[in-house]
């Protein structure tokens, strides 16, 4: 899989992708990403990318030639499965789209700024806008990658224990149960007895009942999605 | 604002929070964003800071020892109005949680890896747990990062034109309406008629309209919550 991330920041994003599981994945060959700055990619004297909005108002707006410019360049090279913006007004990201984009080979994440991208380069190039929630970020590179590392962790052989990856919150829709570690007793609470009981089928039995519990105390949506 | 992040791998958020808005604001004496490594308060030969989960399974659990003693330090030195950790199992992070976080003076963000933290830790010292959205991430320091952004963003002052952050989607339960810049046509696609006319008034309906029109199609629900 290879990731071409877009940004007018994308320092922001380096320790990231250079200390998670991004990075392990990338080591074992298994992922690409690659950070582009959008500024490389203007013609302008100062290497500027934004510009004022057509009827006025606060906030910069990205302009359409340095972004469709990178991303000519990049669609030149090789063939993209999506071209995804985040962006508030996207679908809502969530782990059934993250098993999804799993599958593609090469995607172009673009990390909006200020007021946000030219609506034209939606119109034109964009393929999904997502959303990782609904707040306000300060532009579209937690988002990116967010959803880099979601996606990247569910690359078999990403992850140490493949197993790990499956027992994960809403992989079967419920929330995950409650862990414990050493020590059993600390400061007068203790590890639910069954846990150390050594009886899988019994504790396999607790942690499925747990899960159900949290999920409909917590999240009652999940159960009727 | 002050702000003190616990993860067992706080580089991964460095370049984040010393490219961003909330390097902005803290250099302006806004905030204070403090990384600490979980490291730093194992008492372990190696350092460790995981163990293996009670009742066995795949993944592993971060101790209660270490996390239990950095939270009593920094609970020591000052109160807090929140100690927050991420997890999927948390109430779901919004534009409206984020504006009522933006109050608070002293927060303890608690981020999470491997299999999660030791429940009895939830316990005793969480007062929030929050979820950023329904998906699984490799730990809680991007989710950290979103919070401390969105968060931040809120403080008067942090983002150089305030009426920037009120016009953003959400604040007003709509989504944004979209934006233009130059040029005003571009490969055969035109800015609205309307943005270039000059009038503020009509400028202004439109886009309120356009807002309306795609929080409609896009996002329904927001219309309804």
């Amino acid at each position: 899989m290879r990731i071409d991330i877009i940004s007018v920041v994308p320092n922001l994003m380096s320790s990231f992708f250079e200390h998670s599981i991004c990075k392990r994945a990338a080591n074992a060959g298994l992922v690409e990403v690659v950070l582009h700055d959008l500024h490389d990619f203007s013609e302008k004297k100062h290497k500027q990318v934004d510009d004022y909005p057509f009827g006025g108002g606060a906030g910069m707006v990205i302009a359409i030639e340095p972004l469709t410019k990178c991303l000519d360049t990049l669609m030149a090279e090789r063939t993209y499965d999506e071209v995804i913006f985040f962006s508030p007004d996207g679908l809502v990201f969530k782990q059934g789209l993250a098993n999804q984009l799993s599958l593609c080979t090469n995607m172009i994440f673009i990390c909006g700024h200020y007021k946000g991208i030219d609506e034209r380069v939606r119109e034109k190039y964009v393929t999904k806008e997502i959303s990782i929630g609904d707040y306000v970020l300060s532009g579209g590179e937690l988002a990116a990658a967010v959803c880099a590392d979601a996606i990247i962790r569910l690359i078999p052989g990403a992850i140490g224990d493949e197993m790990s990856a499956l027992t994960d919150s809403f992989q079967d829709g419920l929330l995950a149960p409650p862990v414990y570690t050493r020590p059993a007793s600390f400061q007068g609470m203790d590890v639910p007895e069954i846990l150390r009981s050594g009886n899988d089928k019994l504790i396999e039995a607790w942690r499925h009942e747990q899960a159900v519990q949290r999920t409909m105390q917590r999240r009652p949506d999940l159960l009727t999605d």
